[in-house]
Protein backbone atom coordinates (compact mmCIF):
# COMPACT_ATOMS: atom_id res chain seq x y z
CA UNK A 1 0.00 0.00 0.00
CA UNK A 2 1.38 2.97 -0.79
CA UNK A 3 1.67 5.68 1.72
CA UNK A 4 -0.96 8.68 1.70
CA UNK A 5 2.19 11.24 0.90
CA UNK A 6 3.40 9.22 -1.73
CA UNK A 7 0.34 9.06 -3.83
CA UNK A 8 -0.40 12.50 -3.34
CA UNK A 9 0.53 14.86 -6.56
CA UNK A 10 2.62 17.47 -5.63
CA UNK A 11 2.23 21.30 -6.28
CA UNK A 12 3.98 23.10 -8.75
CA UNK A 13 5.48 26.34 -8.30
CA UNK A 14 3.80 29.46 -10.54
CA UNK A 15 4.19 32.79 -9.87
CA UNK A 16 7.70 34.67 -9.11
CA UNK A 17 7.20 34.65 -5.61
CA UNK A 18 6.61 30.33 -5.30
CA UNK A 19 9.45 30.01 -7.49
CA UNK A 20 11.46 31.81 -4.74
CA UNK A 21 9.88 30.02 -1.91
CA UNK A 22 10.64 26.66 -3.42
CA UNK A 23 14.13 27.71 -4.44
CA UNK A 24 14.78 28.76 -0.85
CA UNK A 25 13.39 24.91 -0.01
CA UNK A 26 15.91 23.31 -2.44
CA UNK A 27 18.58 25.32 -0.96
CA UNK A 28 18.33 24.99 2.66
CA UNK A 29 17.09 21.28 2.28
CA UNK A 30 20.67 21.25 0.73
CA UNK A 31 21.75 22.72 3.25
CA UNK A 32 20.72 20.74 6.10
CA UNK A 33 21.44 17.10 4.18
CA UNK A 34 25.30 18.72 3.95
CA UNK A 35 25.86 18.36 7.66
CA UNK A 36 23.40 15.60 8.30
CA UNK A 37 22.94 12.00 7.25
CA UNK A 38 19.64 12.00 5.54
CA UNK A 39 17.70 10.18 8.32
CA UNK A 40 18.01 13.00 10.86
CA UNK A 41 17.09 15.94 8.47
CA UNK A 42 13.73 16.45 9.38
CA UNK A 43 11.28 18.30 7.21
CA UNK A 44 9.97 20.93 9.86
CA UNK A 45 13.93 21.83 10.47
CA UNK A 46 13.96 22.48 6.45
CA UNK A 47 10.57 24.57 6.42
CA UNK A 48 11.89 26.61 9.35
CA UNK A 49 15.39 27.11 7.96
CA UNK A 50 13.44 28.22 4.53
CA UNK A 51 11.13 30.44 6.08
CA UNK A 52 7.82 28.56 4.90
CA UNK A 53 5.47 26.95 6.89
CA UNK A 54 5.59 23.30 7.15
CA UNK A 55 2.33 22.41 5.08
CA UNK A 56 4.01 24.59 2.34
CA UNK A 57 6.98 22.57 2.16
CA UNK A 58 4.64 19.43 2.26
CA UNK A 59 2.49 20.76 -0.26
CA UNK A 60 5.13 21.05 -2.88
CA UNK A 61 7.38 18.09 -1.97
CA UNK A 62 4.61 15.56 -0.05
CA UNK A 63 8.08 13.30 0.89
CA UNK A 64 11.33 13.28 1.77
CA UNK A 65 12.17 11.30 -1.18
CA UNK A 66 10.45 13.69 -3.40
CA UNK A 67 12.11 16.27 -2.01
CA UNK A 68 15.75 14.94 -2.14
CA UNK A 69 14.83 13.83 -6.12
CA UNK A 70 13.94 17.56 -6.83
CA UNK A 71 17.26 19.13 -4.83
CA UNK A 72 19.20 16.42 -7.26
CA UNK A 73 17.00 17.73 -10.00
CA UNK A 74 18.08 21.13 -8.90
CA UNK A 75 22.05 20.04 -8.63
CA UNK A 76 21.81 18.57 -12.40
CA UNK A 77 20.54 21.87 -13.38
CA UNK A 78 23.01 24.34 -11.86
CA UNK A 79 25.60 22.06 -12.83
CA UNK A 80 24.48 22.11 -16.93
CA UNK A 81 24.30 26.30 -16.54
CA UNK A 82 28.43 25.99 -15.23
CA UNK A 83 29.37 23.95 -17.67
CA UNK A 84 27.25 25.44 -20.41
CA UNK A 85 29.14 29.12 -19.67
CA UNK A 86 32.61 27.18 -20.28
CA UNK A 87 34.53 27.38 -24.41
CA UNK A 88 34.62 23.62 -24.68
CA UNK A 89 38.07 22.23 -24.67
CA UNK A 90 39.94 20.78 -27.80
CA UNK A 91 38.74 17.42 -26.86
CA UNK A 92 36.95 13.85 -28.34
CA UNK A 93 33.74 13.55 -27.78
CA UNK A 94 34.62 10.81 -25.58
CA UNK A 95 36.62 12.70 -23.85
CA UNK A 96 34.65 15.82 -23.05
CA UNK A 97 31.87 13.52 -21.66
CA UNK A 98 34.69 12.00 -19.09
CA UNK A 99 36.38 15.16 -18.03
CA UNK A 100 32.44 16.25 -17.19
CA UNK A 101 31.80 13.24 -15.76
CA UNK A 102 34.78 13.48 -13.60
CA UNK A 103 34.04 17.13 -12.68
CA UNK A 104 30.69 15.60 -11.42
CA UNK A 105 32.07 12.52 -9.07
CA UNK A 106 34.50 15.22 -7.46
CA UNK A 107 32.02 18.00 -6.97
CA UNK A 108 29.49 14.86 -5.19
CA UNK A 109 32.52 13.26 -3.73
CA UNK A 110 32.89 16.89 -1.66
CA UNK A 111 29.63 16.85 -0.49
CA UNK A 112 29.01 13.38 0.33
CA UNK A 113 26.38 13.15 2.65
CA UNK A 114 24.32 15.23 0.65
CA UNK A 115 25.00 13.28 -2.40
CA UNK A 116 24.31 10.19 -0.68
CA UNK A 117 21.09 11.65 0.44
CA UNK A 118 20.45 12.30 -3.41
CA UNK A 119 21.44 9.26 -4.94
CA UNK A 120 19.90 7.28 -2.03
CA UNK A 121 16.32 9.00 -2.54
CA UNK A 122 16.61 9.07 -6.55
CA UNK A 123 17.51 5.49 -6.33
CA UNK A 124 15.16 4.70 -4.03
CA UNK A 125 11.57 6.64 -6.01
CA UNK A 126 9.22 5.47 -8.51
CA UNK A 127 9.11 7.28 -11.33
CA UNK A 128 4.95 7.09 -11.13
CA UNK A 129 5.34 8.44 -7.74
CA UNK A 130 7.82 11.18 -8.19
CA UNK A 131 8.01 12.70 -11.35
CA UNK A 132 10.96 14.21 -10.85
CA UNK A 133 13.16 11.94 -11.20
CA UNK A 134 12.77 10.75 -14.83
CA UNK A 135 13.68 15.01 -15.20
CA UNK A 136 17.02 13.24 -13.05
CA UNK A 137 17.58 10.87 -15.82
CA UNK A 138 17.00 13.11 -19.10
CA UNK A 139 18.62 16.28 -17.52
CA UNK A 140 21.69 14.64 -16.60
CA UNK A 141 22.12 12.81 -19.98
CA UNK A 142 21.17 16.37 -21.96
CA UNK A 143 24.31 17.22 -19.68
CA UNK A 144 26.50 14.76 -21.13
CA UNK A 145 24.99 15.55 -24.34
CA UNK A 146 26.02 19.02 -24.11
CA UNK A 147 29.77 17.73 -23.23
CA UNK A 148 30.00 15.12 -26.43
CA UNK A 149 28.49 18.54 -28.88
CA UNK A 150 25.59 16.11 -29.91
CA UNK A 151 22.45 17.83 -31.19
CA UNK A 152 20.85 15.38 -33.11
CA UNK A 153 20.40 12.13 -30.55
CA UNK A 154 20.27 9.16 -31.99
CA UNK A 155 18.51 6.34 -30.44
CA UNK A 156 21.62 4.34 -29.77
CA UNK A 157 23.34 7.73 -28.20
CA UNK A 158 20.60 7.39 -25.47
CA UNK A 159 21.33 3.60 -25.16
CA UNK A 160 25.03 4.21 -24.62
CA UNK A 161 24.27 7.16 -22.37
CA UNK A 162 21.79 5.40 -19.87
CA UNK A 163 24.11 2.49 -19.37
CA UNK A 164 26.73 5.36 -18.47
CA UNK A 165 23.93 6.80 -16.45
CA UNK A 166 23.44 3.69 -14.52
CA UNK A 167 27.00 3.09 -13.74
CA UNK A 168 28.04 6.43 -12.86
CA UNK A 169 25.77 6.06 -10.04
CA UNK A 170 26.65 2.76 -8.75
CA UNK A 171 30.03 4.15 -8.51
CA UNK A 172 29.62 6.84 -7.06
CA UNK A 173 27.59 5.39 -4.71
CA UNK A 174 30.48 2.41 -3.97
CA UNK A 175 32.79 4.81 -3.37
CA UNK A 176 30.95 6.93 -0.84
CA UNK A 177 30.19 4.12 1.57
CA UNK A 178 33.66 2.91 0.80
CA UNK A 179 33.35 0.06 -0.95
CA UNK A 180 35.71 1.61 -3.46
CA UNK A 181 38.45 4.19 -2.73
CA UNK A 182 38.58 7.37 -5.10
CA UNK A 183 41.61 6.55 -7.58
CA UNK A 184 39.46 2.81 -8.10
CA UNK A 185 36.34 5.12 -8.84
CA UNK A 186 37.82 7.52 -11.15
CA UNK A 187 40.05 4.56 -12.58
CA UNK A 188 36.27 2.93 -12.89
CA UNK A 189 35.30 5.84 -14.60
CA UNK A 190 37.44 6.03 -17.26
CA UNK A 191 37.22 2.71 -18.53
CA UNK A 192 33.87 2.59 -18.13
CA UNK A 193 33.69 5.95 -21.15
CA UNK A 194 36.44 4.03 -22.84
CA UNK A 195 34.52 1.01 -23.13
CA UNK A 196 31.02 2.32 -23.59
CA UNK A 197 31.80 5.25 -25.53
CA UNK A 198 34.36 3.74 -28.10
CA UNK A 199 32.53 3.22 -31.09
CA UNK A 200 31.87 7.11 -31.29
CA UNK A 201 33.52 9.48 -33.79
CA UNK A 202 35.52 12.11 -32.16
CA UNK A 203 33.37 14.59 -33.07
CA UNK A 204 29.32 15.15 -33.84
CA UNK A 205 29.44 18.40 -35.37
CA UNK A 206 31.50 19.69 -38.51
CA UNK A 207 34.83 21.50 -37.43
CA UNK A 208 34.46 25.33 -36.83
CA UNK B 1 27.07 10.69 14.06
CA UNK B 2 26.85 7.10 13.35
CA UNK B 3 23.95 5.17 14.97
CA UNK B 4 24.76 2.80 18.17
CA UNK B 5 22.91 -0.09 16.56
CA UNK B 6 25.11 0.78 13.80
CA UNK B 7 28.57 1.23 15.45
CA UNK B 8 28.23 -2.33 17.17
CA UNK B 9 29.82 -5.25 15.67
CA UNK B 10 27.52 -8.09 14.39
CA UNK B 11 27.97 -11.21 16.63
CA UNK B 12 29.32 -14.59 14.28
CA UNK B 13 27.10 -18.05 14.43
CA UNK B 14 29.58 -20.87 15.36
CA UNK B 15 27.47 -23.82 16.68
CA UNK B 16 24.75 -25.66 14.12
CA UNK B 17 22.27 -24.76 16.43
CA UNK B 18 23.04 -20.87 15.67
CA UNK B 19 23.54 -21.22 12.11
CA UNK B 20 20.24 -22.80 11.63
CA UNK B 21 19.26 -19.61 14.03
CA UNK B 22 20.41 -17.34 11.37
CA UNK B 23 19.11 -19.49 8.80
CA UNK B 24 15.33 -19.08 10.24
CA UNK B 25 16.35 -15.10 10.51
CA UNK B 26 17.51 -14.46 7.09
CA UNK B 27 14.52 -16.74 5.58
CA UNK B 28 12.11 -14.83 7.51
CA UNK B 29 13.67 -11.63 6.80
CA UNK B 30 13.49 -12.31 3.07
CA UNK B 31 9.21 -13.86 3.24
CA UNK B 32 8.53 -10.36 4.87
CA UNK B 33 10.29 -8.22 2.49
CA UNK B 34 8.93 -10.70 -0.19
CA UNK B 35 5.27 -9.03 0.73
CA UNK B 36 6.47 -6.05 2.42
CA UNK B 37 8.22 -2.49 1.32
CA UNK B 38 11.33 -2.63 3.62
CA UNK B 39 10.35 0.40 5.64
CA UNK B 40 7.22 -1.61 6.65
CA UNK B 41 9.43 -4.60 7.61
CA UNK B 42 9.44 -4.92 11.43
CA UNK B 43 12.62 -6.15 13.02
CA UNK B 44 10.20 -7.95 15.99
CA UNK B 45 8.06 -9.88 13.22
CA UNK B 46 11.19 -10.98 12.01
CA UNK B 47 12.41 -12.69 15.36
CA UNK B 48 8.66 -14.00 16.18
CA UNK B 49 8.25 -15.52 12.57
CA UNK B 50 11.72 -17.30 12.99
CA UNK B 51 11.14 -18.75 16.52
CA UNK B 52 14.06 -15.99 18.01
CA UNK B 53 14.16 -13.69 20.44
CA UNK B 54 14.34 -9.94 19.44
CA UNK B 55 17.61 -9.78 21.27
CA UNK B 56 19.08 -12.59 19.76
CA UNK B 57 18.44 -10.79 16.29
CA UNK B 58 19.91 -7.82 17.14
CA UNK B 59 22.80 -9.64 18.21
CA UNK B 60 23.50 -11.07 15.03
CA UNK B 61 21.95 -8.26 12.80
CA UNK B 62 22.32 -4.79 14.57
CA UNK B 63 20.27 -3.09 11.92
CA UNK B 64 17.75 -3.37 9.37
CA UNK B 65 20.48 -2.48 7.07
CA UNK B 66 22.97 -5.53 8.47
CA UNK B 67 20.00 -7.96 8.21
CA UNK B 68 19.36 -7.11 4.47
CA UNK B 69 22.93 -7.41 3.22
CA UNK B 70 23.00 -10.43 5.00
CA UNK B 71 19.86 -11.90 3.24
CA UNK B 72 21.24 -10.59 -0.25
CA UNK B 73 24.45 -12.35 0.43
CA UNK B 74 22.53 -15.23 1.49
CA UNK B 75 20.43 -15.39 -2.05
CA UNK B 76 23.58 -14.92 -3.95
CA UNK B 77 25.17 -17.59 -2.72
CA UNK B 78 22.08 -19.99 -2.90
CA UNK B 79 21.98 -18.73 -6.61
CA UNK B 80 25.75 -19.75 -6.61
CA UNK B 81 24.98 -23.09 -5.22
CA UNK B 82 22.52 -23.91 -8.04
CA UNK B 83 24.39 -22.32 -11.09
CA UNK B 84 27.34 -24.53 -10.44
CA UNK B 85 25.21 -28.23 -10.58
CA UNK B 86 24.59 -27.43 -13.77
CA UNK B 87 26.48 -27.99 -16.81
CA UNK B 88 27.79 -25.14 -18.70
CA UNK B 89 26.40 -24.83 -21.86
CA UNK B 90 28.40 -24.66 -25.01
CA UNK B 91 28.79 -20.63 -25.02
CA UNK B 92 31.43 -17.92 -24.87
CA UNK B 93 32.49 -16.97 -21.84
CA UNK B 94 30.79 -13.27 -22.98
CA UNK B 95 27.23 -15.13 -23.59
CA UNK B 96 28.12 -17.67 -20.64
CA UNK B 97 28.27 -14.11 -18.21
CA UNK B 98 25.21 -12.44 -19.84
CA UNK B 99 22.77 -15.69 -19.52
CA UNK B 100 23.94 -15.87 -16.08
CA UNK B 101 22.56 -12.17 -15.63
CA UNK B 102 19.57 -12.48 -17.40
CA UNK B 103 18.72 -15.14 -14.88
CA UNK B 104 19.47 -13.45 -11.86
CA UNK B 105 17.86 -9.91 -13.19
CA UNK B 106 14.84 -12.33 -13.66
CA UNK B 107 14.88 -13.70 -11.07
CA UNK B 108 15.07 -10.39 -8.57
CA UNK B 109 11.97 -9.06 -10.71
CA UNK B 110 10.14 -11.59 -9.80
CA UNK B 111 10.29 -11.34 -5.81
CA UNK B 112 10.80 -6.70 -6.59
CA UNK B 113 9.72 -6.18 -3.26
CA UNK B 114 12.83 -8.39 -1.79
CA UNK B 115 15.18 -7.13 -4.36
CA UNK B 116 14.42 -3.60 -3.49
CA UNK B 117 15.07 -3.75 -0.10
CA UNK B 118 18.21 -6.14 -0.74
CA UNK B 119 19.96 -3.69 -3.23
CA UNK B 120 18.79 -0.89 -1.52
CA UNK B 121 20.08 -1.59 1.93
CA UNK B 122 23.35 -3.09 0.22
CA UNK B 123 23.95 0.34 -2.09
CA UNK B 124 23.39 2.46 1.61
CA UNK B 125 25.70 0.38 3.75
CA UNK B 126 28.97 1.51 4.63
CA UNK B 127 31.54 -0.77 4.09
CA UNK B 128 32.98 -0.15 7.81
CA UNK B 129 29.91 -0.89 9.25
CA UNK B 130 28.42 -3.52 7.29
CA UNK B 131 31.79 -6.15 6.65
CA UNK B 132 29.19 -8.45 4.53
CA UNK B 133 28.65 -5.27 1.63
CA UNK B 134 32.18 -6.12 0.46
CA UNK B 135 31.14 -10.21 0.56
CA UNK B 136 27.92 -9.48 -1.25
CA UNK B 137 30.13 -7.34 -3.96
CA UNK B 138 32.93 -10.23 -4.03
CA UNK B 139 30.62 -13.42 -4.20
CA UNK B 140 28.65 -12.15 -6.76
CA UNK B 141 32.08 -11.20 -8.89
CA UNK B 142 32.69 -15.12 -8.33
CA UNK B 143 29.26 -15.93 -9.64
CA UNK B 144 30.15 -14.63 -12.79
CA UNK B 145 33.85 -15.78 -13.03
CA UNK B 146 32.59 -19.36 -12.37
CA UNK B 147 29.88 -19.02 -15.15
CA UNK B 148 33.05 -17.49 -17.39
CA UNK B 149 34.71 -20.18 -16.54
CA UNK B 150 37.54 -18.10 -15.39
CA UNK B 151 39.55 -19.74 -12.87
CA UNK B 152 42.93 -17.43 -12.57
CA UNK B 153 41.51 -13.61 -12.55
CA UNK B 154 43.74 -10.97 -13.21
CA UNK B 155 43.28 -7.57 -12.38
CA UNK B 156 41.70 -6.77 -15.78
CA UNK B 157 39.19 -9.22 -15.50
CA UNK B 158 38.19 -7.78 -11.51
CA UNK B 159 37.93 -4.09 -13.09
CA UNK B 160 35.86 -5.40 -15.97
CA UNK B 161 33.34 -7.20 -13.36
CA UNK B 162 33.16 -4.79 -11.10
CA UNK B 163 31.94 -2.65 -14.06
CA UNK B 164 29.60 -4.64 -15.05
CA UNK B 165 28.36 -5.32 -11.19
CA UNK B 166 28.01 -1.81 -10.51
CA UNK B 167 25.96 -0.99 -13.85
CA UNK B 168 23.95 -4.20 -13.35
CA UNK B 169 22.51 -2.87 -9.97
CA UNK B 170 21.41 0.33 -11.60
CA UNK B 171 20.00 -1.57 -14.20
CA UNK B 172 17.65 -3.50 -11.64
CA UNK B 173 16.75 -0.37 -9.61
CA UNK B 174 15.88 1.51 -12.46
CA UNK B 175 13.79 -1.15 -13.81
CA UNK B 176 12.41 -2.11 -9.87
CA UNK B 177 11.53 1.55 -9.89
CA UNK B 178 9.45 2.02 -13.04
CA UNK B 179 12.20 4.25 -14.95
CA UNK B 180 12.96 1.82 -17.29
CA UNK B 181 10.72 -0.94 -18.79
CA UNK B 182 11.79 -4.84 -18.76
CA UNK B 183 12.59 -5.16 -22.15
CA UNK B 184 14.82 -1.79 -22.12
CA UNK B 185 16.55 -3.55 -18.94
CA UNK B 186 16.86 -7.10 -20.70
CA UNK B 187 18.60 -5.25 -23.91
CA UNK B 188 20.69 -2.93 -21.65
CA UNK B 189 22.03 -5.68 -20.00
CA UNK B 190 22.72 -7.47 -23.29
CA UNK B 191 24.61 -4.39 -24.32
CA UNK B 192 26.60 -3.84 -21.44
CA UNK B 193 27.99 -7.25 -21.80
CA UNK B 194 29.11 -7.32 -25.63
CA UNK B 195 30.89 -3.60 -24.53
CA UNK B 196 32.24 -4.42 -21.18
CA UNK B 197 33.27 -7.75 -22.03
CA UNK B 198 34.44 -7.22 -25.88
CA UNK B 199 37.87 -7.90 -25.31
CA UNK B 200 37.17 -11.38 -23.40
CA UNK B 201 38.40 -14.18 -25.36
CA UNK B 202 35.66 -17.16 -26.58
CA UNK B 203 36.92 -19.36 -23.45
CA UNK B 204 39.29 -18.64 -21.02
CA UNK B 205 40.04 -22.78 -20.15
CA UNK B 206 41.28 -25.30 -23.13
CA UNK B 207 38.68 -27.25 -24.68
CA UNK B 208 38.05 -30.62 -23.45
Amino acid sequence: MPRIAEARDAAAPSSTEQHARVGRILEAAAELAAENELERVQMNEVAKSAGVAVATLYRYFPSKTHLFVAVMLDQIDRMREKFARRTRPESSARDAVHDTLLQVVRALLRRPLLSAAMIQSNSMAKAAAVPDTARVDRNFRQLLYDAAGIERVTERDAALLRLLVHSVFGIIQSCLNGRITVPDAESDLRELCDLLLAEWPDSFTPAG
